[in-house]
């Protein structure tokens, strides 16, 4: 497994343009270049049922995909928005305590087609499958496509 | 259409055992027995484009389309818990300013079937979708199964 980077910036920045997140509950972010995760408390996100709530998991799920894809294009030298276009959520089990939103990001080869399409044409999908597990069963899988989209620059 | 129901027990209920709710800048909720509609402003669900984020609106729509069920339960003898099983977003359009996110119960055959079935075997399932217009055009709509079950009772 690669080291654990430090995403503090990226973290605070993430915190300060999407307001939702403070509320979500995140305790820790981690990235390791190719894996993405988020700790999160139940606590702020149970629903009616004491477990966790629907919302809350997809919610966190569109940002572990969005911030995996982020993280990746910040080395690229042009900037680039990170969309997500649309999903799929499965929800097998509830979830009765804390939980570790995580992502992988696909195999180097597919990476690197896509950071070649991104800097040929401008616009690239990313296909990512986000999952929460408890005690080694799946509990919620978010399946998602996402698009990067060279920023445009105001003159 | 018909008159909008004072859903204010409903709303207070649904603040109160869902904490995310309180962050999701709901301004007004509303249900007419068939249509049901949530207001919410921008300024707390804004990404980092200043557009409505996609967890946001996903997290919304799930509380849609997860009330109106809940409200056509209301009336019934039984309790019945409600929970999504599973859900597909799509993001049309950046939404770019406060939003309505509304759902419309399926038509009376189909929702009498529903009831018939729940009555009789304590499981019945209902798809919905929920979308997000902005000046006539789409640009966000959920499409999700959602599964009502008869609450157990804890001797």
């Amino acid at each position: 497994m690669l080291p654990w980077r430090d995403i503090t910036a990226f973290e605070q920045n993430l915190r300060a343009s999407i307001p939702l997140v403070e509320h979500l509950g995140f305790r820790q972010l981690r990235y390791d270049g190719c894996r993405f995760e988020i700790d999160a408390a139940l606590a702020p996100n149970h629903n009616d049922k004491g477990t966790a709530f629907a919302g809350s998991l997809s919610a966190s799920a569109n940002l572990c995909g969005w911030s995996a894809i982020t993280l990746l294009l910040e080395s690229e030298e042009q900037a680039y928005d990170v969309v997500i276009r649309d999903g799929r959520q499965e929800y097998f089990l509830p979830v009765t305590r804390d939980f570790c939103v995580a992502t992988v990001l696909p195999e180097p080869e597919l990476v690197d087609r896509f950071l070649l399409k991104l800097r040929e044409r401008g616009k690239a999908r990313m296909d990512l499958v986000v999952e929460v597990q408890e005690q080694g069963q799946l509990c919620f899988r978010q399946s998602a496509a996402y698009v990067a989209l060279r920023r445009k620059r105001w003159v």
